[in-house]
Protein backbone atom coordinates (compact mmCIF):
# COMPACT_ATOMS: atom_id res chain seq x y z
CA UNK A 1 0.00 0.00 0.00
CA UNK A 2 1.87 3.51 -1.46
CA UNK A 3 1.84 6.30 1.13
CA UNK A 4 -0.39 8.47 -0.97
CA UNK A 5 -3.10 5.98 -0.07
CA UNK A 6 -2.42 6.52 3.40
CA UNK A 7 -1.64 10.20 3.99
CA UNK A 8 -3.57 12.49 4.69
CA UNK A 9 -5.89 10.69 7.24
CA UNK A 10 -9.82 10.56 6.02
CA UNK A 11 -12.83 9.49 7.83
CA UNK A 12 -13.92 7.12 5.23
CA UNK A 13 -10.74 4.84 4.89
CA UNK A 14 -10.76 1.64 7.05
CA UNK A 15 -6.95 2.78 8.13
CA UNK A 16 -5.65 5.55 10.19
CA UNK A 17 -2.26 5.96 11.64
CA UNK A 18 -0.65 6.34 14.93
CA UNK A 19 1.65 9.45 14.89
CA UNK A 20 4.72 9.26 16.34
CA UNK A 21 6.97 6.61 18.44
CA UNK A 22 5.39 6.50 21.76
CA UNK A 23 1.80 5.87 20.35
CA UNK A 24 3.03 3.35 17.59
CA UNK A 25 5.38 1.19 20.44
CA UNK A 26 1.87 1.34 22.41
CA UNK A 27 0.17 -0.14 19.20
CA UNK A 28 2.70 -2.53 18.78
CA UNK A 29 2.33 -4.08 21.97
CA UNK A 30 -1.40 -3.92 22.91
CA UNK A 31 -2.80 -4.56 18.98
CA UNK A 32 -0.47 -5.94 17.07
CA UNK A 33 -2.76 -7.75 14.68
CA UNK A 34 -3.97 -4.29 13.65
CA UNK A 35 -0.72 -3.14 12.01
CA UNK A 36 -0.69 -2.50 8.49
CA UNK A 37 3.08 -1.51 8.38
CA UNK A 38 5.29 0.81 10.64
CA UNK A 39 7.07 3.14 8.64
CA UNK A 40 10.32 4.39 9.97
CA UNK A 41 12.89 6.92 9.87
CA UNK A 42 16.47 6.09 9.15
CA UNK A 43 17.69 8.64 11.75
CA UNK A 44 15.25 7.04 14.37
CA UNK A 45 17.33 6.27 17.51
CA UNK A 46 15.66 3.26 18.39
CA UNK A 47 15.49 2.21 14.95
CA UNK A 48 17.03 -1.24 15.68
CA UNK A 49 14.88 -2.15 18.56
CA UNK A 50 11.63 -1.60 17.35
CA UNK A 51 12.29 -3.24 14.25
CA UNK A 52 12.89 -6.26 16.16
CA UNK A 53 10.15 -6.32 18.13
CA UNK A 54 8.08 -5.96 15.03
CA UNK A 55 9.98 -8.58 13.52
CA UNK A 56 9.20 -10.85 16.15
CA UNK A 57 5.33 -9.97 15.80
CA UNK A 58 5.07 -10.29 12.02
CA UNK A 59 4.40 -6.84 11.12
CA UNK A 60 5.88 -5.11 7.94
CA UNK A 61 8.46 -2.38 8.40
CA UNK A 62 9.91 0.29 6.16
CA UNK A 63 12.68 2.99 6.56
CA UNK A 64 12.55 5.29 4.55
CA UNK A 65 11.64 8.90 4.44
CA UNK A 66 9.07 9.02 1.71
CA UNK A 67 6.41 8.34 3.73
CA UNK A 68 7.15 11.60 6.55
CA UNK A 69 7.49 13.81 3.26
CA UNK A 70 3.61 13.27 2.78
CA UNK A 71 2.90 13.22 6.13
CA UNK A 72 1.76 17.41 7.08
CA UNK A 73 2.77 17.23 10.73
CA UNK A 74 3.24 19.96 13.43
CA UNK A 75 5.67 17.71 15.64
CA UNK A 76 8.97 16.15 13.20
CA UNK A 77 7.91 12.39 13.72
CA UNK A 78 10.44 9.36 13.51
CA UNK A 79 7.80 6.51 13.61
CA UNK A 80 4.47 5.71 12.19
CA UNK A 81 1.98 3.34 12.42
CA UNK A 82 -0.23 2.66 9.65
CA UNK A 83 -3.44 0.80 11.72
CA UNK A 84 -7.14 -1.01 10.54
CA UNK A 85 -9.79 0.51 12.38
CA UNK A 86 -11.78 -1.39 14.80
CA UNK A 87 -14.23 -2.06 17.22
CA UNK A 88 -14.35 -2.91 20.40
CA UNK A 89 -17.07 -4.10 23.27
CA UNK A 90 -17.49 -2.08 26.62
CA UNK A 91 -17.44 -4.75 29.24
CA UNK A 92 -20.62 -4.88 31.17
CA UNK A 93 -19.00 -5.50 34.68
CA UNK A 94 -16.96 -2.70 34.48
CA UNK A 95 -17.21 1.02 35.21
CA UNK A 96 -18.00 3.35 32.14
CA UNK A 97 -16.85 6.54 30.61
CA UNK A 98 -19.25 8.01 28.98
CA UNK A 99 -18.96 11.32 26.44
CA UNK A 100 -21.95 12.75 24.51
CA UNK A 101 -20.77 14.50 21.43
CA UNK A 102 -17.38 15.37 21.98
CA UNK A 103 -16.32 17.77 19.42
CA UNK A 104 -12.64 18.45 20.33
CA UNK A 105 -10.04 15.67 19.36
CA UNK A 106 -7.17 16.83 21.79
CA UNK A 107 -9.91 17.00 24.73
CA UNK A 108 -11.01 13.52 23.29
CA UNK A 109 -7.72 12.03 23.18
CA UNK A 110 -7.02 13.64 26.77
CA UNK A 111 -9.87 12.11 28.60
CA UNK A 112 -8.82 8.78 27.26
CA UNK A 113 -5.58 9.50 28.15
CA UNK A 114 -6.67 10.35 31.51
CA UNK A 115 -9.72 7.59 32.28
CA UNK A 116 -6.73 4.75 31.14
CA UNK A 117 -4.39 6.23 33.81
CA UNK A 118 -6.98 5.87 36.72
CA UNK A 119 -7.83 2.12 35.12
CA UNK A 120 -11.65 3.45 33.63
CA UNK A 121 -10.76 1.18 30.56
CA UNK A 122 -14.25 1.63 29.22
CA UNK A 123 -15.33 4.20 27.43
CA UNK A 124 -18.58 5.04 25.37
CA UNK A 125 -18.50 8.04 22.77
CA UNK A 126 -22.04 9.39 21.64
CA UNK A 127 -22.26 10.20 17.97
CA UNK A 128 -22.71 13.19 16.44
CA UNK A 129 -18.50 13.08 17.98
CA UNK A 130 -14.98 13.83 17.21
CA UNK A 131 -13.24 10.63 15.55
CA UNK A 132 -11.72 8.39 17.55
CA UNK A 133 -9.34 7.07 15.26
CA UNK A 134 -8.19 10.75 13.62
CA UNK A 135 -4.84 10.55 14.37
CA UNK A 136 -4.95 13.92 16.43
CA UNK A 137 -6.80 12.27 18.63
CA UNK A 138 -4.42 9.25 18.92
CA UNK A 139 -1.22 11.74 19.85
CA UNK A 140 -3.45 13.56 22.20
CA UNK A 141 -4.14 9.74 23.89
CA UNK A 142 -0.28 9.28 24.19
CA UNK A 143 -1.31 5.72 22.55
CA UNK A 144 -3.62 5.33 25.63
CA UNK A 145 -6.41 4.98 22.99
CA UNK A 146 -5.09 1.10 22.44
CA UNK A 147 -5.38 0.14 25.91
CA UNK A 148 -8.70 0.76 26.73
CA UNK A 149 -12.11 -0.61 25.31
CA UNK A 150 -13.64 2.12 22.67
CA UNK A 151 -17.01 1.72 21.83
CA UNK A 152 -19.39 4.59 19.45
CA UNK A 153 -23.34 4.90 19.96
CA UNK A 154 -25.41 6.72 17.60
CA UNK A 155 -27.44 7.71 21.06
CA UNK A 156 -27.38 7.73 24.89
CA UNK A 157 -30.89 5.63 24.56
CA UNK A 158 -28.69 3.28 22.63
CA UNK A 159 -26.06 3.05 25.39
CA UNK A 160 -28.41 2.66 27.82
CA UNK A 161 -30.50 -0.34 26.63
CA UNK A 162 -26.90 -1.73 26.31
CA UNK A 163 -25.53 -1.63 29.68
CA UNK A 164 -29.00 -0.95 31.99
CA UNK A 165 -27.36 -2.34 35.42
CA UNK A 166 -24.62 0.73 35.26
CA UNK A 167 -25.41 4.03 38.16
CA UNK A 168 -25.79 6.77 35.68
CA UNK A 169 -24.21 9.70 36.77
CA UNK A 170 -24.22 12.56 34.50
CA UNK A 171 -21.92 16.21 35.61
CA UNK A 172 -23.94 19.08 35.15
CA UNK A 173 -23.47 22.53 36.25
CA UNK A 174 -27.31 22.01 38.50
CA UNK A 175 -26.47 19.02 39.89
CA UNK A 176 -25.32 17.85 43.72
CA UNK A 177 -22.18 18.15 44.61
CA UNK A 178 -19.70 15.83 44.09
CA UNK A 179 -18.50 15.20 47.45
CA UNK A 180 -21.84 14.78 48.73
CA UNK A 181 -22.75 12.07 45.99
CA UNK A 182 -19.73 10.31 46.40
CA UNK A 183 -20.32 10.28 50.43
CA UNK A 184 -23.50 8.64 49.74
CA UNK A 185 -23.45 6.68 46.67
CA UNK A 186 -22.41 2.88 46.78
CA UNK A 187 -22.29 1.37 43.32
CA UNK A 188 -18.38 0.50 41.86
CA UNK A 189 -20.75 -0.09 38.56
CA UNK A 190 -20.94 3.35 37.43
CA UNK A 191 -21.10 5.49 34.36
CA UNK A 192 -19.84 8.96 34.15
CA UNK A 193 -21.22 11.06 31.68
CA UNK A 194 -20.15 14.55 30.49
CA UNK A 195 -21.40 16.48 27.64
CA UNK A 196 -20.28 18.67 24.79
CA UNK A 197 -17.19 21.25 24.94
CA UNK A 198 -19.37 24.38 24.41
CA UNK A 199 -23.11 23.43 25.70
CA UNK A 200 -21.96 20.55 28.34
CA UNK A 201 -25.51 18.30 28.43
CA UNK A 202 -28.57 18.58 27.39
CA UNK A 203 -31.07 19.07 30.55
CA UNK A 204 -32.85 15.92 30.03
CA UNK A 205 -29.92 14.10 31.44
CA UNK A 206 -30.95 14.94 34.55
CA UNK A 207 -33.58 12.24 34.65
CA UNK A 208 -31.59 9.39 34.35
CA UNK A 209 -29.40 9.36 37.44
CA UNK A 210 -27.64 11.29 39.98
CA UNK A 211 -26.44 14.96 38.28
CA UNK A 212 -23.49 15.52 39.90
CA UNK A 213 -21.91 19.07 39.99
CA UNK A 214 -18.25 20.10 40.26
CA UNK A 215 -17.93 22.31 43.04
CA UNK A 216 -16.51 25.97 41.63
CA UNK A 217 -16.15 29.09 41.77
CA UNK A 218 -18.62 32.34 40.14
CA UNK A 219 -14.79 33.27 38.56
CA UNK A 220 -15.37 31.14 35.36
CA UNK A 221 -18.25 29.94 33.18
CA UNK A 222 -17.08 26.08 33.56
CA UNK A 223 -14.05 24.43 33.75
CA UNK A 224 -12.25 22.71 30.32
CA UNK A 225 -14.10 18.96 29.25
CA UNK A 226 -11.04 17.31 29.61
CA UNK A 227 -10.13 18.71 33.41
CA UNK A 228 -13.55 18.18 34.55
CA UNK A 229 -13.61 14.61 33.46
CA UNK A 230 -10.55 14.05 35.36
CA UNK A 231 -11.70 15.54 38.22
CA UNK A 232 -14.41 13.56 38.18
CA UNK A 233 -13.02 10.38 37.15
CA UNK A 234 -10.66 10.55 39.55
CA UNK A 235 -12.73 11.38 42.68
CA UNK A 236 -15.05 7.89 41.69
CA UNK A 237 -11.84 5.68 40.74
CA UNK A 238 -10.56 7.06 44.08
CA UNK A 239 -13.52 6.00 46.07
CA UNK A 240 -13.91 2.39 44.49
CA UNK A 241 -10.17 1.88 45.05
CA UNK A 242 -9.89 1.29 40.98
CA UNK A 243 -6.31 3.19 41.41
CA UNK A 244 -4.17 3.30 44.82
CA UNK B 1 -1.33 52.85 17.38
CA UNK B 2 -2.09 50.66 13.92
CA UNK B 3 -3.05 47.51 13.82
CA UNK B 4 0.37 46.53 12.19
CA UNK B 5 2.23 47.27 15.70
CA UNK B 6 0.34 45.18 17.92
CA UNK B 7 0.08 41.83 15.66
CA UNK B 8 1.54 39.75 15.52
CA UNK B 9 2.49 39.32 18.99
CA UNK B 10 5.65 39.37 19.79
CA UNK B 11 6.99 38.66 23.38
CA UNK B 12 9.33 41.61 23.91
CA UNK B 13 6.11 44.37 23.42
CA UNK B 14 4.75 45.86 26.14
CA UNK B 15 1.25 44.96 24.71
CA UNK B 16 -0.34 42.03 24.20
CA UNK B 17 -4.06 41.11 22.74
CA UNK B 18 -6.97 38.84 23.88
CA UNK B 19 -8.41 37.27 21.16
CA UNK B 20 -12.06 37.26 21.36
CA UNK B 21 -15.45 38.08 23.08
CA UNK B 22 -15.31 35.96 25.77
CA UNK B 23 -11.81 36.48 26.85
CA UNK B 24 -11.72 40.67 25.94
CA UNK B 25 -15.06 41.31 28.28
CA UNK B 26 -13.20 39.12 31.44
CA UNK B 27 -10.50 42.06 30.64
CA UNK B 28 -12.69 45.09 30.41
CA UNK B 29 -14.69 43.80 33.33
CA UNK B 30 -11.62 43.42 35.45
CA UNK B 31 -8.61 45.29 34.31
CA UNK B 32 -10.36 48.29 32.25
CA UNK B 33 -7.25 50.56 33.09
CA UNK B 34 -4.72 47.85 30.82
CA UNK B 35 -7.19 48.31 27.76
CA UNK B 36 -5.61 50.62 24.90
CA UNK B 37 -8.09 49.44 22.70
CA UNK B 38 -10.77 47.13 21.84
CA UNK B 39 -11.02 45.79 18.15
CA UNK B 40 -14.72 44.74 16.99
CA UNK B 41 -15.90 43.41 13.79
CA UNK B 42 -18.95 45.51 12.33
CA UNK B 43 -20.57 42.24 12.34
CA UNK B 44 -20.44 41.29 15.83
CA UNK B 45 -23.76 40.26 17.37
CA UNK B 46 -23.57 42.10 20.59
CA UNK B 47 -21.45 45.29 19.21
CA UNK B 48 -23.56 47.84 20.57
CA UNK B 49 -23.46 46.52 24.16
CA UNK B 50 -19.44 46.00 24.59
CA UNK B 51 -19.49 49.73 23.16
CA UNK B 52 -21.64 50.68 25.43
CA UNK B 53 -19.73 48.52 28.37
CA UNK B 54 -16.40 50.70 26.94
CA UNK B 55 -17.35 53.86 26.60
CA UNK B 56 -18.53 54.07 30.30
CA UNK B 57 -15.00 52.98 31.27
CA UNK B 58 -13.42 55.32 28.46
CA UNK B 59 -11.81 52.21 26.37
CA UNK B 60 -11.11 53.27 23.10
CA UNK B 61 -12.46 51.46 20.65
CA UNK B 62 -12.54 50.67 17.20
CA UNK B 63 -15.08 48.94 14.91
CA UNK B 64 -13.98 47.72 11.51
CA UNK B 65 -12.54 44.64 9.82
CA UNK B 66 -8.85 45.73 8.85
CA UNK B 67 -7.36 44.51 12.19
CA UNK B 68 -8.81 41.42 12.01
CA UNK B 69 -7.46 40.48 8.47
CA UNK B 70 -3.78 41.01 9.90
CA UNK B 71 -4.63 38.41 12.98
CA UNK B 72 -3.33 34.77 11.47
CA UNK B 73 -5.84 33.24 13.39
CA UNK B 74 -7.38 29.77 13.35
CA UNK B 75 -10.68 31.06 14.66
CA UNK B 76 -12.45 33.39 13.36
CA UNK B 77 -12.60 35.80 16.48
CA UNK B 78 -15.15 39.07 16.43
CA UNK B 79 -13.43 41.10 19.09
CA UNK B 80 -10.03 41.73 20.20
CA UNK B 81 -8.56 43.53 23.32
CA UNK B 82 -5.39 45.19 23.03
CA UNK B 83 -4.03 45.50 26.66
CA UNK B 84 -0.60 46.60 28.53
CA UNK B 85 1.17 43.47 30.21
CA UNK B 86 1.25 43.71 33.82
CA UNK B 87 2.69 42.08 37.08
CA UNK B 88 0.97 41.04 39.76
CA UNK B 89 1.69 40.31 43.42
CA UNK B 90 0.85 37.32 45.12
CA UNK B 91 -1.00 37.17 48.21
CA UNK B 92 1.11 35.72 51.22
CA UNK B 93 -1.95 34.63 52.84
CA UNK B 94 -3.72 32.49 50.12
CA UNK B 95 -3.20 29.20 48.84
CA UNK B 96 -1.46 28.95 45.25
CA UNK B 97 -0.66 26.84 42.59
CA UNK B 98 3.27 26.96 41.51
CA UNK B 99 3.98 25.68 37.84
CA UNK B 100 7.75 25.21 37.33
CA UNK B 101 8.55 25.42 33.74
CA UNK B 102 5.55 24.88 31.66
CA UNK B 103 6.20 25.14 28.03
CA UNK B 104 2.41 24.52 26.18
CA UNK B 105 0.73 27.61 26.11
CA UNK B 106 -2.54 25.43 25.68
CA UNK B 107 -2.08 23.60 29.05
CA UNK B 108 -1.05 27.03 31.36
CA UNK B 109 -4.27 28.59 29.87
CA UNK B 110 -6.27 26.15 31.06
CA UNK B 111 -4.64 25.13 34.53
CA UNK B 112 -5.07 29.17 34.77
CA UNK B 113 -8.79 28.54 34.11
CA UNK B 114 -8.87 25.48 36.49
CA UNK B 115 -7.39 27.03 39.42
CA UNK B 116 -9.64 30.54 39.04
CA UNK B 117 -12.95 27.76 38.77
CA UNK B 118 -11.36 25.94 41.96
CA UNK B 119 -10.82 29.37 44.06
CA UNK B 120 -6.82 29.15 44.14
CA UNK B 121 -6.45 32.68 42.43
CA UNK B 122 -2.60 32.85 42.97
CA UNK B 123 -0.28 31.38 39.94
CA UNK B 124 3.50 31.41 40.47
CA UNK B 125 5.41 30.65 37.28
CA UNK B 126 9.07 29.69 37.44
CA UNK B 127 10.98 30.39 34.50
CA UNK B 128 12.03 29.28 31.67
CA UNK B 129 8.06 29.03 30.96
CA UNK B 130 5.72 29.27 28.13
CA UNK B 131 4.40 33.14 28.01
CA UNK B 132 1.37 33.86 29.52
CA UNK B 133 0.38 37.06 27.86
CA UNK B 134 0.68 35.06 24.87
CA UNK B 135 -2.85 35.35 23.18
CA UNK B 136 -2.96 31.23 22.72
CA UNK B 137 -2.28 31.20 26.70
CA UNK B 138 -5.01 34.05 27.07
CA UNK B 139 -7.87 32.07 24.74
CA UNK B 140 -6.98 28.63 26.67
CA UNK B 141 -7.69 30.27 30.20
CA UNK B 142 -10.75 31.82 28.72
CA UNK B 143 -9.90 34.96 29.77
CA UNK B 144 -9.48 34.01 33.68
CA UNK B 145 -6.05 34.86 33.71
CA UNK B 146 -7.04 38.71 34.17
CA UNK B 147 -9.00 37.07 37.36
CA UNK B 148 -6.06 35.86 39.07
CA UNK B 149 -3.31 36.74 40.12
CA UNK B 150 0.07 35.69 38.20
CA UNK B 151 3.62 36.42 39.14
CA UNK B 152 6.90 35.26 37.20
CA UNK B 153 9.77 33.91 39.05
CA UNK B 154 13.28 33.52 37.92
CA UNK B 155 13.82 30.13 40.17
CA UNK B 156 11.78 27.92 42.76
CA UNK B 157 14.47 29.58 45.28
CA UNK B 158 12.80 32.70 44.56
CA UNK B 159 9.27 31.78 45.02
CA UNK B 160 10.47 30.27 48.01
CA UNK B 161 12.14 33.14 49.79
CA UNK B 162 9.11 35.40 48.69
CA UNK B 163 6.84 32.56 50.68
CA UNK B 164 8.49 30.99 53.15
CA UNK B 165 5.47 30.04 55.40
CA UNK B 166 3.45 27.82 52.81
CA UNK B 167 3.44 24.37 53.05
CA UNK B 168 4.80 23.14 49.64
CA UNK B 169 3.50 19.92 48.12
CA UNK B 170 5.71 18.60 44.88
CA UNK B 171 3.53 16.51 42.79
CA UNK B 172 5.48 13.72 41.88
CA UNK B 173 5.17 10.16 40.43
CA UNK B 174 7.18 9.00 43.89
CA UNK B 175 5.46 10.62 46.53
CA UNK B 176 2.96 9.37 48.91
CA UNK B 177 -0.75 8.60 47.42
CA UNK B 178 -2.76 11.87 47.30
CA UNK B 179 -5.95 11.06 49.55
CA UNK B 180 -3.26 9.68 52.77
CA UNK B 181 -1.38 13.46 52.54
CA UNK B 182 -4.97 15.18 52.49
CA UNK B 183 -6.04 12.76 55.25
CA UNK B 184 -3.08 13.77 57.51
CA UNK B 185 -2.22 17.17 56.34
CA UNK B 186 -4.19 20.85 57.91
CA UNK B 187 -2.58 23.91 56.73
CA UNK B 188 -4.60 25.55 54.54
CA UNK B 189 -1.88 27.87 53.49
CA UNK B 190 -0.57 25.30 50.72
CA UNK B 191 1.60 25.17 47.10
CA UNK B 192 0.69 23.11 45.31
CA UNK B 193 3.94 22.55 42.77
CA UNK B 194 3.95 20.70 39.64
CA UNK B 195 6.69 20.28 37.05
CA UNK B 196 6.69 20.36 33.35
CA UNK B 197 4.96 18.64 30.65
CA UNK B 198 8.02 16.62 29.58
CA UNK B 199 9.60 15.29 32.64
CA UNK B 200 7.84 16.83 35.54
CA UNK B 201 9.85 18.11 38.29
CA UNK B 202 13.26 17.45 39.11
CA UNK B 203 13.97 15.14 41.91
CA UNK B 204 14.99 17.59 44.52
CA UNK B 205 11.94 18.98 45.23
CA UNK B 206 11.11 16.31 47.12
CA UNK B 207 12.93 17.49 49.51
CA UNK B 208 11.19 20.82 49.66
CA UNK B 209 7.49 19.30 51.84
CA UNK B 210 5.85 16.86 51.06
CA UNK B 211 5.77 15.04 47.50
CA UNK B 212 2.33 13.98 46.76
CA UNK B 213 1.04 11.10 44.04
CA UNK B 214 -1.86 10.82 42.22
CA UNK B 215 -2.92 7.09 42.42
CA UNK B 216 -2.29 5.82 38.45
CA UNK B 217 -2.76 3.21 36.71
CA UNK B 218 0.28 1.36 34.91
CA UNK B 219 -1.96 2.32 31.54
CA UNK B 220 0.49 4.99 30.95
CA UNK B 221 3.48 6.64 31.72
CA UNK B 222 1.59 10.02 33.38
CA UNK B 223 -1.06 12.06 33.43
CA UNK B 224 -1.95 15.16 31.01
CA UNK B 225 -0.45 18.41 33.18
CA UNK B 226 -3.29 20.22 32.97
CA UNK B 227 -5.74 16.78 34.12
CA UNK B 228 -3.04 16.26 37.05
CA UNK B 229 -3.10 20.15 38.16
CA UNK B 230 -6.88 19.29 38.08
CA UNK B 231 -7.02 16.92 40.02
CA UNK B 232 -4.68 17.73 42.76
CA UNK B 233 -6.14 21.59 42.89
CA UNK B 234 -9.58 19.70 43.33
CA UNK B 235 -9.00 17.89 45.89
CA UNK B 236 -7.06 20.27 48.03
CA UNK B 237 -9.98 23.14 47.48
CA UNK B 238 -12.26 20.64 48.19
CA UNK B 239 -10.26 19.33 51.51
CA UNK B 240 -9.80 23.16 52.73
CA UNK B 241 -13.75 24.79 51.39
CA UNK B 242 -12.28 26.66 48.62
CA UNK B 243 -15.14 25.86 46.40
CA UNK B 244 -18.77 24.45 48.21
Amino acid sequence: MPPDIIFPYKKERETSYAPGAFATIELVRTRPRLLRKVYIRPSFAEKNSLLGECANLGIPTLVGEEAFRRVRQKENEYVIGVFKKYEDRLDPGRAHMVLVSPMDMGNLGTVIRTTAGLNITDLAVISAAADVFHPKTVRASMGALFRVNCAAFDSFEEYRAAFPAHACYPFMLGGEALPQVLAREQNPLFSLIFGNEARGLPPGYAAIGRAVRIPQSPLVDSLNLSVAAGIGAYAFAAKYGLVT
